[in-house]
């Protein structure tokens, strides 16, 4: 579709010019029609002649509208009448419809009564666009009626919108199988209505002045989509572009932050109990092989390594300054940052915007931009890089190698991170505190974890995106590659917001959240215990090639369970090929259960665990396993685990790699045999069916949206 | 309202008498009009002629519909026109139709023509009944309409219902707000849609006969309601009601069963690894104090006690008999069982219907019936009384006391609760086995629970329940004394039925269970993990008094994490007071967030967490506390937990109990302050926001379905 923007750009000019936001109705048309958005055939009548006339040539019924720039609820003015069959209708209409706005609005300009060819039939859907202040454009989706907008059955994308992003907002509302035909009706025509999504989507991105925009309703029918109704409302002084470094230039710096050669402490101590006491003891506790420069004006030496009055006088190279001096001295300390050209600040020091102090902020954020220092904080913990043992933070050192990044918005939620991940023995490559955002973010450490090779899976809890938009653009690009798993808090806690139109009405801030994550490619955790269980799993976890999921069971009971979760999961339980169920029945007494669940029924051996389990990864049409442990004498707890990673290993010396997860009901000793499968690649859980089924199905999330299956 | 009975009655013994299965429509009226069910003026036309005079009579527009007992689908048979406006159109319509009719089924009856006044306006509703073959009679209530059905947005009731339970139905489908009035429109007329339920509940629940009945649509305005279209299914042959034993002897049987004063364990072996083995070692070892008699027709003495070869050899009185002998033995030693009066048997062995025995669970439960002897099992592990130290099981013994009963449908599942019970320290007052459920089952448990003082919760896994009914009447009276958590497994599993009605046809199972289960104050988890932190917090949390929920947290993370919980958990955060705002600020910093949650800031000492929890409790206004704790160093993790747990102390001094739980957010000395807070009576989770707000949340379900807020 070539859109003519000259068109759009015309009636927008004049509608500038005008002092309006608002298009009317006739303008709208032309905004559509320039973008390829079929509309009704029509014509403003000025006289109840006129609208008979008009009427008559476009063909009966038709729907007569009042055209008033003043007049945005037509129908709560009684300005719209519908059903209009004949000459005689539309004349008596006009004068009805301008008799009627007059009353509502005695000062309204009233340009005259819009005839409108009347779509008869077909499935009543809104395509509209928003524009939120985080993501800013986005196209939206929904059935049209009031039903829908009490369920709030709407779904999102950024604009614009691809022809798949599109076609999957067609899916991605709960009244979908509507559009797919019911009760025999056909299908409504998928191409046409993406089509207009499409060009919605495309006409906002192309005039950033367009701010909200309402198709409502458009008629779908089997052979096309018309748009019966158009509002569109301008916003004349939008946001400006947020300033963004290079992709090259985030990655240059926050390689150097994250793995420093050499590490400045402003405000190191040796005073116990001080922050920059702490923060040394962890630096060199936590075994850090690079330089490490106390920064102190009162000091001579610190914990045995030479103290600077300033970064200025330190003779070497410095690739991140830790702060922990309080608030009131940062930007000084800063300005010396910057002229020492060190690439990045982990600003420690709380006192700042979260305690009203927003011209503290404001200032050191505008040194860190004019000398090109990255600020991380301030309000935070610090950060650990545990590849280079590095313990940037004033809290416990952590030491446990692995595939795991983590960060979060919050000190508390950071601390949550580190003690469920002491806990669980999670292997991480980093844990870093974002607090108050003056300048690093999510993306920032999206970019640097993409090219991090010991960085596998990306978890991140944030309250709020300052640039969703950069954002998702980086999350859509690094989850092709890398798992990214998000926390989204204060997801209930905004209210509605005052709108014009209805797409704005029915945009609950938590659904554009939870629509643009997907359509990034980002796994959504709901609670903090997901975003720490998956982080720790889902790197485990090998990749699934297909869609067929096997649950393998000791116990009846935790198969029936095992099932509903994946049900409540979304993962697909392979239907059994008979010849697949015969060779499992080989293995299981005659009473066991047929299909999927396998049930080998309680009181096995070892062998029939190690049988079943091998068959499962062996076969190529079976994807992934889950496995349901009953502890009984026969295979005790860990004779199990034992047994599993046998088969397990002996499938990987062949090179089979499914992923592989267990749920094992039992009495304490349970736990330990979780602990050892897990240690071994086989993510297990105690006392849960739930669990398992959720890490597995995350793994499926990513390997979907990644396009791997 | 008085039912005419004798009218319905003679239209259902004429449509039996006729061999049909289905009313007629004309047939539906005097149904519906006999149970006060308003209905559409209408009449039946023979002729073209007689529709039009018909029409005419009772004021246009009107419905034609055709009257044929083959053709239960109309409109797919061409057999329905609405809106005719005229006699003429009327006259031409009748030919039409029964001209389609006999298009579509050529042998097709055709009986005439019904002429019915047509309804304008209002809001198409269905109200409808089904026949679960479990919970027998049930109510349905959704909204009408194509969208609805897709979207399955229907609420269901156990019959008959009362008017709190019809009233409970408008509020209980996610459209509700419809009814209520949007857009401006007026609510429609409660009264009169909740007393249509009652009544279409009555008629089904007076003539069981009627197995499936649709109200569709009908017309719901501000000033009444009119069912439109009706349709009625008969059974003639309906399930007879299952056997039921009174509630005396329920009682009287299972406390003699639960609580024995002798115990028999037949099938007790000297010999280790025999099941017998270790029901003799967990009942001697666990410390049961009552008489222990070993049954063994080859020993004379077992573990040191005197061995009977019969249960009819023992002098004394038993209460109880485990089994631990083979399947194919029991039937012998259960006549024996009968023969000498004793009241229960524990069935532990398996190979009955869950291996294709059905014959032999079938031959011992006419034994038990022909003896009075109530089953447990067969195929279990047996069950736990902790106050008489009593394990009749062949699992290891379990001895924390306390009042948790928990029961299994499956073996694993009993497991995994013996396990997660000590790993937890959690106070249990039984644990039963259910396995096959020939007899006892979960309303016999629960009825035994009622008046069992040691309870104080009852919490059960299930994957069906033969006579759902029966559990719904039960639990309904329990749930107002104790709480009743259930976990029903097999949610998912179930697939469509096919159905004659569109209430059967939207009534999927999982749905029904969700509806009932909720009408009878039950508690439902989700999840396994679910159901056990359910049972463990639920007996230790105060009852609240009030709605209002206030969160104290030190983690500002934590607080929005855990506002987004409350939300998620149905849980009323209470809007601050200005006095009570200004009283908590107080003792919080001044950049410390207003409001609720009250975020007193991190790194604040122990005094600031004392003093806030302290006026939270103290406030009257306030009913639960939510707490967020972050570690510091100025606060660390066992010192929060005592001054919480000090706090709590002096509050029931003063006699202000209140529910309070806790989110501990920290390294891993978490853990260990978690454990204390949750023995000294505050459930308390580390690195978890969402588990303390979901199990009080659980209290708070039971404390408003058992009217005590």
């Amino acid at each position: 579709m070539a859109a003519n923007k000259t068109a759009v750009r015309q009636v927008l000019d004049k509608t500038k010019a005008e002092g309006r936001t608002a298009l009317t109705a006739p303008e709208g048309k032309l905004v559509c029609e320039a973008y390829g958005i079929p509309v009704p055939k029509e014509g403003v009548a000025t006289s109840a002649a006129d609208a008979a006339k008009l009427a008559a040539g476009m063909g009966f019924p038709v729907v007569l509208k009042i055209v008033s720039p003043e007049i945005l609820h037509k129908t709560e003015a009684g300005g719209v009448l519908v059903g209009i069959r004949s000459a005689e209708e539309a004349q008596k209409g006009y004068d009805t419809i301008v008799a009627n706005a007059k009353r509502y609005n005695a000062k309204a300009t009233i340009l005259g009564v819009q005839v409108q060819q009347m779509l008869a039939g077909g499935q009543e859907v809104i395509v509209g666009a928003v524009t939120d202040p985080s993501f800013g454009k986005l196209v939206a989706f929904g059935l049209g009626g009031v039903l829908v907008e009490v369920l709030k059955d709407i779904t999102f994308r950024l604009a614009p919108a691809s022809k798949d992003d599109a076609l999957s907002m067609l899916d991605g509302i709960a009244a979908a199988p509507i559009l797919k035909g019911v009760r025999g009706a056909d299908p409504v025509d998928r191409s046409a209505l993406s089509a207009i999504i499409q060009n919605v989507s495309q006409l906002i991105s192309d005039f950033p002045e367009i701010s909200e925009m309402d198709l409502n309703p458009v008629f779908a029918t089997p052979k096309g989509a018309t748009a019966a109704d158009v509002r569109i409302v301008c916003d004349w002084n939008p946001e400006p572009a947020r300033y963004r470094p290079s992709h090259q230039d985030i990655v240059r710096d926050m390689n150097r932050i994250m793995k420093p050669g050499a590490v400045a402490v402003i405000g190191a101590s040796s005073e116990d109990g001080k922050i920059g006491n702490s923060v040394m003891k962890n630096l060199i506790n936590g075994g850090y092989q690079g330089e490490i420069y106390p920064i102190n004006p009162s000091a001579a030496e610190i914990m045995g390594r030479k103290s600077y009055k300033s970064v200025k006088d330190v003779p070497g190279e410095i690739d991140v300054a830790v702060f922990a001096i309080p608030a009131k001295f940062v930007a000084q300390a800063l300005v010396e940052v910057g002229e020492k050209k060190i690439p990045g600040a982990v600003l420690i020091p709380s006192g700042f915007s979260e305690t009203g102090n927003v011209a503290g902020q404001k200032e050191i954020q505008e040194i860190g931009h004019k000398y090109g220092v990255r600020l991380m904080g301030p309000n935070i913990y610090g950060f650990y890089y545990t590849w280079k043992n590095l313990c940037a933070t004033f809290c416990t050192a952590y030491d446990i190698k692995g595939g795991a990044a983590l960060s979060s918005q919050s000190g508390g939620i950071g601390m949550a991170i580190i003690g469920f991940s002491r806990s669980a023995k999670m292997g991480v490559s980093a844990i870093v505190g974002l607090g108050n955002k003056s300048d690093i973010d999510e993306d920032d450490l999206l970019t640097f974890f993409e090219q991090d090779d010991n960085t596998k899976i990306v978890a991140q809890h944030f309250e709020d995106l300052k640039d969703g938009r950069a954002f998702a653009e980086v999350a859509r690009r690094v989850s092709k590659k890398k798992p990214v798993v998000v926390l989204k808090a204060g997801r209930t806690a905004r209210g509605a917001r005052a709108a014009a139109s209805h797409t704005a009405a029915l945009a609950g801030n938590d659904k554009i959240y939870d629509d643009v994550l997907r359509q990034s490619g980002v796994i959504r955790a709901m609670g903090l215990r997901d975003l720490l269980e998956y982080a720790r799993a889902i790197p485990v976890l090998a990749t699934p090639k297909g869609e067929n999921v096997v649950i393998i069971t000791g116990a009846g009971g935790s198969g029936v369970l095992l099932s509903d979760a994946c049900v409540d999961n979304g993962l697909t339980l392979m239907p059994m090929p008979p010849d697949l169920d015969a060779a499992f029945r080989k293995f299981i007494p005659p009473f066991g259960a047929a299909g999927n669940p396998v049930d080998i029924t309680g009181g096995q051996p070892p062998k029939t665990y190690q049988e079943t389990v091998r068959l499962g990864l062996s076969d190529e049409r079976i994807h992934a396993l889950i496995l349901g442990y009953w502890h009984t004498i026969i295979t005790p707890p860990m004779v199990f685990a034992k047994a599993m990673v046998e088969v397990v290993d002996e499938m990987r010396a062949k090179g089979i790699h499914k992923p592989i997860v267990a749920s094992l009901a039992g009495d304490v000793e349970v736990e330990e045999a979780s602990e050892y499968l897990f240690d071994h690649g086989i993510p297990a859980y105690p006392y849960t069916t739930e669990t398992p089924v959720a890490v597995l199905a995350a793994k499926y999330k990513w390997a979907r949206g990644a396009g791997l299956i």
